[in-house]
């Protein structure tokens, strides 16, 4: 591995992103990597240009980032870490705009997803782009006073924008967890609490879910998230993502793996890392 | 309820959408209602404007449609059917566009990720609008021959577009399902096979999913979809949707329900339906 990309985080989306504000957060040393898509910042970790990659998995109002999963699945990095990110949104128009004279709102898909309630008051176009920054960067370019974006407050001082209306996101609690991915595996240190995590389908067999899961629950494992997949070309099979507290040495950890082999197929184990703390409730927010 | 309502069904989008074709395959005798939103559709039903909703909840490959799951929990319609419908997408343009002038793609979300190995050959823009009829209809609008939709080849002869390529999805198997939606639950006949669908929070207790499944595997009941959403304003704490085979009065059911109720919270009824069959593979389909 060249030295040099020993401290490079990649990310994807532009500068202003929330992933980028995540890895400011966790990884404040580190040189910023910004990539297209969520297979470039893979590939950039594969390739050696990254060392860790910052990839968004799922939001706390919207739901699981789809695309993220998918490439667990397909693309062989290890989870090194988790990051909760408390996302703020606000709604960005060029310097002469108003909230009267917009027309269109343009953001990510879960940027507008995140601001459904605030959004459905006006009957505004809507229009998901790439990125969130993205959609800020391009109300420049386009230079219409009737559009705005959905994005980082940060992205107003970046890109020169005016904040028409701050905390448009549904819900205070608005937070996005964040998995690091590195190309090798790591073992987080005895004393820290761990957190694993799988991927795997079910045998065709009666009640095969409940059965994968007995291993956990008789153990004494604690899940903290089981999410399905369709997976690519089988319509209508499921993979599925597990995440539970504990680390594959533990004996517990351990009789629940070997029960799960007997009742799935393709188990693959994606990594053990440090768990982090939820995001504390911000003082003072003005939202409901 | 109003006589002449009572054969109209409601979908989200406008003509040529693929909501469209499932209410013409399953209710070819009724008279369609388009929509602006999943809301609206809701709306129409609930205000007698419609008699029958027809809205998708999953496709084989992007997964779950997550605007019409949260509405199933906060508004109080029934699921009375289902329907399976193959999707097969074109790229349209304009009568004098072709495949190497494009540089912008237009479609809903879910149409865009289900032609993704497609749209990653060029490097083409892509922005999501709200409805894939919708892209092809703004096509004629905008009138440049650099932009394409990715849409029902219906819409070409609706909107006097080309189909510069076809059956550009991902899988021959692409396949959504639709779920029908009316104000009252329905009893099917006796002698078919059912569905019945569930939404429920898991009580805080150790191991509570794997309790909630335990009454439908000791009592040989199947299970065939289940899916998790956030709850709104709850960061963290998920909803669980649950399809399974049979209805509520037969004894293995009831044992099954008896024991979920006690592991569970909000525990609601969405309704009991005929199970529909999945379509077949296409003949002849020229994708690999």
């Amino acid at each position: 591995m060249c030295v040099t990309n020993d401290r490079v985080v990649a990310f994807q989306g532009m500068r202003g992103a929330y992933s980028e504000q995540a890895c400011r957060e966790r990884l404040p040393e580190y040189t910023l990597l910004p990539c297209r898509s969520f297979e470039d910042v893979f590939s950039a970790v594969e390739e050696g240009e990254a060392a860790v990659g910052m990839i968004p998995v799922e939001n706390s109002m919207a739901g699981v980032v789809s695309d993220s999963y998918d490439l667990l699945a397909v693309r062989n990095l290890h989870i090194i870490g988790e990051h909760y990110l408390l996302v703020r949104h606000s709604l960005l128009g060029l310097p002469g705009a108003d909230l009267e004279g917009i027309r269109a709102v343009y953001s990510h898909p879960q940027g507008l997803a995140q601001c459904q309630a605030f959004l459905r008051r006006y009957s505004w176009t809507r229009f998901s782009v790439y990125d969130t920054a993205g959609a800020a960067a391009d109300l420049v370019e386009r230079g219409n006073p009737a559009d705005a974006a959905v994005a980082s407050e940060l992205c107003a001082g970046l890109y020169g924008l005016k904040v028409l209306k701050r905390d448009i996101q549904d819900c205070r609690m608005n937070t996005t967890r964040f998995l690091l991915m590195a190309r090798d595996e790591t073992t987080p240190p005895p004393a820290v609490a761990c957190k694993t995590s799988l991927l795997f389908e079910v045998r065709n067999i009666p009640a095969a879910l409940y059965k994968c899961l007995g291993g956990f629950a008789t153990n004494g494992v604690n899940l903290t998230r089981l999410e399905s997949r369709p997976v690519p070309n089988s319509p209508w099979a499921y993979h599925f993502y597990l995440d539970f507290q504990g680390r594959p040495e533990q004996p517990s950890v351990q009789h629940a793996l070997d029960e799960l082999k007997f009742f799935t197929t393709n188990l693959k184990h994606l990594g053990c890392y440090q768990e982090s703390r939820k995001p504390e409730m911000p003082e003072g927010d003005p939202a409901a």
